[in-house]
């Protein structure tokens, strides 16, 4: 390019600048149709065309710029976006505009359907009502097409190497099922833990002889058994290669495909079953006694209720939770910095080396999820946090989290780590957390997708960068 | 009026929806100075000028007519609002003009604050840190400041009538507060719980002497203590009059003040302590045993712990959910009929004659809050959910539930009514629940207002009716 082909596009920027400064959206339109190359080009001190005209006030030339693909997320020399500019000169119909993820009908914004998270992903109808009904149980339980997953010590059965050498998670493993004649030993067994865990769910069928060909069937039902039978004994029962128990279910867990496929059942999501079986039995496991008499409990209802066997218990008059599995709700918050531009990050001693994550407590009896929010932030780190909004959840069966992502706004910024809670906690800038996921110069790394920390961040990056 | 000044604002009327419809808005602004009392005049089928705006895609007169203080929640003759008519049009820029709530700076409108729910409002500040610092709470619990609230049969003495005779909920009863002196003799007592349950939270002093005059004492500390000592004798020991313990909780523990005056402690919001107190208390009560082994427990870190007393116990390695307090996460949902202008609400057998509420049930292990949704709405009312939005949650101590409140939209309209769940399921036009919230030709009631069923149906009919 010649130094007079460059001054001749330097000039058309500076054209496009003035044009969408001034809100002339013929103009902005006929220099873009030339040269749609100047889309994103930056003048004095970085800024674009889209943060010209949402400086002004512009509407109709950030929406033309927008849907011509202009780069709503690049940021000026003060490291603000276009939404920082109109929210800053409180243009909100561009706040709205900009602020927007770009999916759904018109309208629907508020009800974009939050991100699926790994362990939120569930196929299986739970069909709760059949719980109760023993004859149907009966049934299921040694149908031929019935589907049962295994576990040892809370930990399922799968196939596929757990390490691929590299240290990566990308080697997936696959749930091992089995068939009720390979297992219908173990369901005779008295430490033997039974959980229904559903039937799976139909597709719409394609076509009426799909229909007919199904005849009257009853989709697959699937259960989950805990055993304590030996563990190489377990492996034989399997024909895949490679099969085991993993060790280590907060790593090992989080290595299930998205979809796994079946001759039999085509599509299932495995995180998401798992997450269930999983807190269902480990609950079964720390919870075998009562615990407003301490005498012995049974299982009922396919497994998701204990009586108190001991008949002068108050807990067998009236209804009580203490029959019924424990779900944990824990609060986990991107908290952003005041200035929008900036993120609180913690990291734990046990984490790996250069990871850091969102913060995360319990939520306590009494406590709203905003309350936990701003306790949890204040305890662990000295920040006071204002608005709280709640983002997307997903369980954790480690052993029955249900962890609910939330973004916070700070109002104060200095830092006071709690050290009994964890280790550091920083302010990263936004342009650092881009690269930790880019993995380019990264500063920092975030925790796995799997995790509901990973989405947040993202979220955050993503499209909702400016509070 | 003459006829003849009727037909001349009938014109003007005319004149007024004409200018909005075609986005005139020197001439809408002119008419409305004018003639004020134009603003929310309807046309031809209920059509008034920020339909007709709406419709057209006009921002800037729609933005003008919400200044001018228009009535953007009337409907026109198919039962639309403004916002339905924008989004039905696609004119998303006065879709989020017309779904805003109209608080806050720019931008915020994503995060204005949740509707602060009757249980959820917390005064103290829990400073859970404190919890393991037992020469720091044996300190706080003789000191002459620290407040005590009593409980028997996890209700808290209450003074003040339960009933005023019209079975109205008006008559505010308060909490009984006690010193040090006045139960010190409990607190030896092996069957009395004790709860640390925080300290006042301080004002920002509002001078420097204020500040002094202070000195350096610790804000006054609240403890809860569950006795069962005789009633009788444990209301003897309050100087108030008409003291009681409540004996219905889910009906009379709704009917604390907003906030409570103290010579001492000057602003206290009852109900938050009394969520807090008795969810806390009601664990104690229910799991004094370990239900791992079965074995007893005994209480620690002010009452947030519960240690197995066998030493051969597994709970005794590690953190065991076992050993802290429970909260069940249970999701409800006002579900929106397809139209935007129905919803769902049913009634249980036990409900008040007349009243319906919003659907619920309890979150499942391994399970979502919109998967929870989804599954409780389709058991109950065999109504299937798509989009659903979290809006508000409050803590509901019958023991120690957390309400999460959504928004859900129903893609299917017909109903089947589980029995065992509740008696009836019926769609109520959006005007028959208004009807019902102005008490006039009310076809049903709503639950209390300090129900967050009562808070979901509100803030649809306020401000997010349009989905």
């Amino acid at each position: 390019m010649t130094s007079l082909q460059l001054s001749a596009q330097e000039e058309a920027v500076e054209r496009l600048l003035d044009a969408a400064a001034r809100g002339d959206l013929v103009q902005v339109s006929s220099l873009l149709a030339l040269g749609p190359s100047l889309l994103n080009r930056a003048g004095h001190s970085g800024w674009t065309a889209l943060m010209l005209a949402a400086r002004n006030g512009h509407y109709d030339v950030a929406q033309a710029l927008l849907l011509l693909g202009c780069d709503k997320f690049s940021v000026n020399n003060s490291s603000q976006t276009a939404y920082d500019v109109a929210a800053f000169w409180g243009h909100r119909h561009l706040v709205d505009l900009l602020g927007r993820t770009g999916k759904g009908p018109p309208g629907s914004a508020l009800l974009d359907p939050p991100p699926e998270n790994y362990f939120g992903r569930e196929t299986l109808d739970r069909l709760s009502a059949k719980r109760t009904d023993r004859v149907w149980l009966e049934v299921r339980r040694s149908d031929a097409d019935t589907v049962y997953l295994l576990f040892s010590n809370l930990s399922p059965m799968v196939s596929g190497p757990l390490e691929d050498g590299s240290g990566s998670a990308a080697v997936e493993t696959k749930l091992c099922r089995f068939r009720y004649e390979a297992i219908k030993d173990l369901l005779q067994k008295p430490a033997t833990v039974l959980v229904f865990l559903g039937v799976e769910r139909r597709k719409t069928p394609s076509s009426s002889s799909a229909r007919v060909a199904d005849g009257l069937r009853e989709p697959p039902a699937w259960f989950a058994i805990n055993t304590d039978e030996d563990t190489a004994e377990l492996l034989t029962r399997c024909g895949e290669k490679n099969c085991c128990f993993p060790k280590t279910p907060n790593r090992d867990l989080l290595r299930f495909s998205e979809e796994e496929a079946d001759r039999r059942s085509p599509s299932l999501r495995p995180a998401g079953v798992v997450a269930q079986a999983r807190s269902v039995l480990a609950w079964h496991s720390r919870y075998s006694f009562c615990p407003t008499c301490g005498g012995g409990t049974a299982p009922e209802e396919g497994g998701y209720k204990r009586s108190c066997l001991n008949p002068g218990c108050s807990s067998r008059k009236g209804v009580h939770n203490t029959c019924y599995p424990r779900v944990d709700p824990v609060v986990i918050m991107l908290v952003i910095h005041p200035d929008g531009n900036q993120c609180l990050l913690g990291r734990k001693k046990i984490f790996p080396i250069g990871m850091f994550s969102c913060l995360a407590g319990f939520v306590e009896p009494g406590e709203t999820l905003e309350e936990a929010v701003r306790r949890e932030v204040e305890e662990e780190s000295g920040v006071k946090v204002g608005p709280v909004r709640y983002v997307s959840c997903q369980p954790w069966p480690m052993p029955s989290n249900l962890m609910i992502g939330c973004l916070a706004v700070a109002v104060s910024t200095a830092i006071k780590v709690d050290d009994d809670e964890i280790e550091e906690a920083r302010w990263f800038p936004r342009q650092q957390v881009i690269d930790s996921f880019r993995g380019t110069r990264a500063a920092f790394t975030v925790p796995p997708r799997q995790t509901i920390a990973h989405q947040l961040i993202r979220h955050w990056i993503a499209g909702n960068s400016n509070l």
